[in-house]
């Protein structure tokens, strides 16, 4: 970590600020530039609040230089991780693909769809039970009913099942859920990241809206450092100025992760472009970018004509997904 | 609501279309252009979803006419909210100062900062218990303790305080608190949201970092569908392309807010800037704006001179704002 | 276009608007809401000031329904647009590799650089002569000189050079250069677009930093109003919140300007990251996605081993992202 | 500057970027830190390529410790920069009210609006003569002919006038502007800051949409380094996710640009929102947040009702706006 200080601090004001500094157990080197002096602490910042140095009248500015977070980070942990669902692998060279419905709707849907995206390729099955919506007005899931039948489904096919948890009050109903989804709306719940923690399930944690990735990696470590490190990052668009799509795919998303930590990163082209038109284009891309899975949203809903066309895909649509998906993975493997 | 049909489209899909949205109670209006149809909804649409409609095969875009939130909703209430908490109030032509440091630390620190307010002209005191932190291993507040040490502060002071929830869990500790504050990252936690609307405790619900008025407005309106009503609206920065500032001060969201809504609008231009020197300048700025009130970050730390300078204000830089504040406030009334 | 009118506005005021509208040759469609009334304009709607209409007091807002470029628009022209130069095809199902430095410094480095990416399967030659840089202090390319290296390296290797303009009155240096580049910061010099349209040259026009991709087409209508149909357009990563890299990267844009227009898209890894350990799997993953073309810096300077590493790529590092590159388009072609 | 270098970096490589650095005639400090080697540069870093260190293999990271900019850093210049036209001043204390019609329509149009202006306590009258428009068919200005009928309202009036310029080779034109205009779109058009820097005419130059302050002050940089230090920053709006208002107006801007810069600061709240209803409100919290001006839209258009509450003022809103300042002026100085 560096401190900038301030034209005409005094040399007093200096010493003072070192000493403390030395106080937390940290060595400083002094750099007197034409215009201003730089500090440099050495040995373990991820403990000092930065916003608390920055905010000395005599500092003009605090930068770190080495990242805030530790079990997340690849440097003390170069190896990557893997995460083990029975026979499913996530991470480490594996390729994984998440598939199902926005929401669980009823037993038949959620098993057809499951035993469709099975056929396909797909090793997980993802279903929303308890659903964030912007609208109170707006239909919420069907909680702890959308759960047993997702239990249903993978009873009937196999597939592990992954499905967001929103409050923790619930986690109990989680018990026999393979992958606990934290959604982009709770990434920042560190209430709900730290009583995840303590827990051993793998949780699929998703990049907020508005974060930046050490943000999501700060995330990660409220987990880790509760004892829990089956963490699988999840980039699903981020919110800019540009209104055409609903939010802005960040595939340097998962090179950099995969560069910062030993996670895990999947993809979530359904939600970050909000077009079914787009999820072909972007899953192929976040393969050809490196990620180590994609989660995309298919329904299965041959009565309602009204609903072909979706953000969902349609288990055919899905069915080229993964036939592209697979070539594009044998191209650069 | 209007939805733009897509070149192509048959007449037969327009009628399935039509027929499935008058089911729905709505009227459709059919608008046929050169290259587009549009139709118009009319009826509640407040319930209408949106995301569905424009995932249709045959719609090309779904744009909403009138707002989605109802409750919180100027043009079905068009008289301001005023919130009252003792001898306070809030919103309807009253200013109110909201003041207090960002953590309670101690007995002595709250009460002496809550006398020094109080002389400056603060309305009510606020203080953090429980503190939400990007890192896990930064202090994460006094928790339960610290709202006892709020309850002595207001006791010894005769102020009204407001602390912030994370976790509905902790509800029961808020029992005797005067209003509850929803951080900006818990601004969408809706299950958080819909327990608070079941109370009818004032609600300090904070702008998300990048969520729009709307998203605000519906996040309202959560609380507001489970019968609380006493809410105030918090404009508190926004997240930018700018990295000068800890966020970006969206001072048009004050008049844009009363302007959409009746609910009562207050700034913090502490956590907006992140900079001691911009709360003034801020501050007046809010003021002069037209927003029913500031809230912002005062301690009082005599014994650790590295503190002086911090995002807060001495007790005698606040009184220097009250000041000016007053002055700008019978400027513009 | 659709025009919304506010709540209370009178039958008076609306005929008044409806007469004024059908005035400009548009035909207007009323439908009465519950709470709202929805003009919906018919006609050639791309001349109608948006601006106007939304500033009036009766109206509450405006949205258009058909999108306000017409040359541009894939509706009006179906088919994709190739642009020929010499033997090389760009749009319409070939794939196209231009590479080169960032810029332009000597003779032998140019040569040298040309050589190696013609090697590697390059079609067309990047370098810039004239550089935009943020500061005044810095190195602002050859310029004119620039110019004519590249000429020598076309002269050399037969591969065709673009090169960037920026400011009209050079334009008499770039009468031999094969396609000429309009920087991410000139996409709205409208001026500078106007005059290029008035040539036939083939045009790469580069996304503004914070611009939608509704303006990047409305900046390629600009050159073709004036009747120059060859616009190459470039997507190079936008600004957004996140600091990790240096722009955000906007695959999606791939995917949506083919949806909106016929005119060829190619991709920029180098500049959109600014990190070269990102621009193989951004150019891998824009491959997938469906661009029509990669944009790559690569340098050659074995004598200054202080540039191994920059954002451009060595020569042999971008020979193995041609390898990559073009395995990913057989798989997805 | 500070230059992070990556583990493993050898002493060797270390040594060799130490001999390249102090060939640039900086002095480097060396600091070990656990795990990483931190260079600070001493010096004139100013023209230190801070891409090309950064894009060195052995570099992880640069930071800037001193601003780029110079000439117009507060650090080298303390004095607040007074802008002198005729007996009106800019900066320094005194408070200027720019006014007048978007587009000069009409010899009528703009001297009604100026002796309107004038009456109400404006200083300054602009007017646009060339009229940057996203679409190519828009109504684009009057062009000279527009500067010539500024020049008699000029006459009429005795205010001084500004207004914008988009093109380099139409600078014979503006001869007898007073203050010459560049654009948001404009700002890192490098080519017409430089023309611009080599007269010796009071500069206008607005904030890009998405350009932060350190890049706007690197925009005047340009013109303070040709010799032309007449400059007026003015802040009018920056592009958010936000879509309720035109852009986002960033107020704590004119806080920041006084803290860095000894130049002037004036904000434009008619093109940052969009709504007329707004510029009352965001004018008040200019003023209060210390700016040094405001600059406003006002149209008189009795003879089409249409125009009536244009994102401009009619006269007698401005009347009103005008009063509301001064009283907000008169309290906070």
């Amino acid at each position: 970590m560096i401190a900038v200080l301030k034209q005409g601090t005094t040399t007093a004001q200096t010493q003072h600020l070192v000493a403390w500094l030395k106080n937390m157990n940290l060595d400083v080197h002094i750099s007197e530039g034409q215009h201003v002096t730089v500090l440099g602490l050495i040995g373990d910042t991820s403990r000092v609040d930065m916003d608390l140095l920055k905010s000395l009248d005599m500092v003009e500015t605090v930068k770190r230089v080495s990242e805030p977070f530790k079990q997340a980070n690849r440097k003390f942990h170069p190896k990557d991780t893997i995460i083990e669902i029975g026979d499913i692998r996530i991470g480490g060279g594996y390729f994984t693909i998440i598939a199902g419905p926005c929401s669980v709707e009823s037993e038949e849907q959620i098993i057809e769809v499951a035993q469709a995206v099975k056929a396909s390729g797909a090793h997980i099955l993802r279903g929303g039970a308890f659903k964030p919506r912007t609208s109170p007005y707006a239909f919420q899931g069907m909680k702890g009913a959308g759960i047993e039948l997702l239990l249903k489904a993978r009873a009937a096919t196999g597939l592990p099942i992954v499905t967001e948890i929103m409050n923790i009050s619930t986690l109990d109903l989680f018990a026999d859920v393979d992958i606990i989804q934290v959604g982009a709306r709770n990434m920042q719940n560190f209430d709900l990241l730290k009583e995840l923690g303590k827990t051993q399930k793998p949780i699929l944690l998703k990049r907020g809206l508005a974060n930046t990735l050490q943000e999501l990696l700060m995330s990660a470590e409220y987990i880790m450092s509760e004892g829990n490190e089956n963490i699988i990052l999840c980039e699903r668009g981020i919110r800019t100025f540009e209104t055409y799509t609903r939010n802005t795919l960040d595939l340097s998303a998962v090179t950099a992760l995969h560069e910062l930590s030993h996670l895990p990163v999947v993809v979530d082209p359904s939600h970050a472009t909000g077009k079914a038109k787009m999820v072909s284009p972007m899953a192929c891309a976040a393969t050809a970018a490196g990620a180590d899975g994609i989660m995309i949203e298919v329904h299965n809903n041959p009565s309602c004509a009204l609903c072909d066309g979706a953000q969902s895909l349609t288990p055919q649509q899905f069915d080229e997904v993964c036939h592209r998906v697979r070539k594009i993975r044998e191209a650069i493997v």
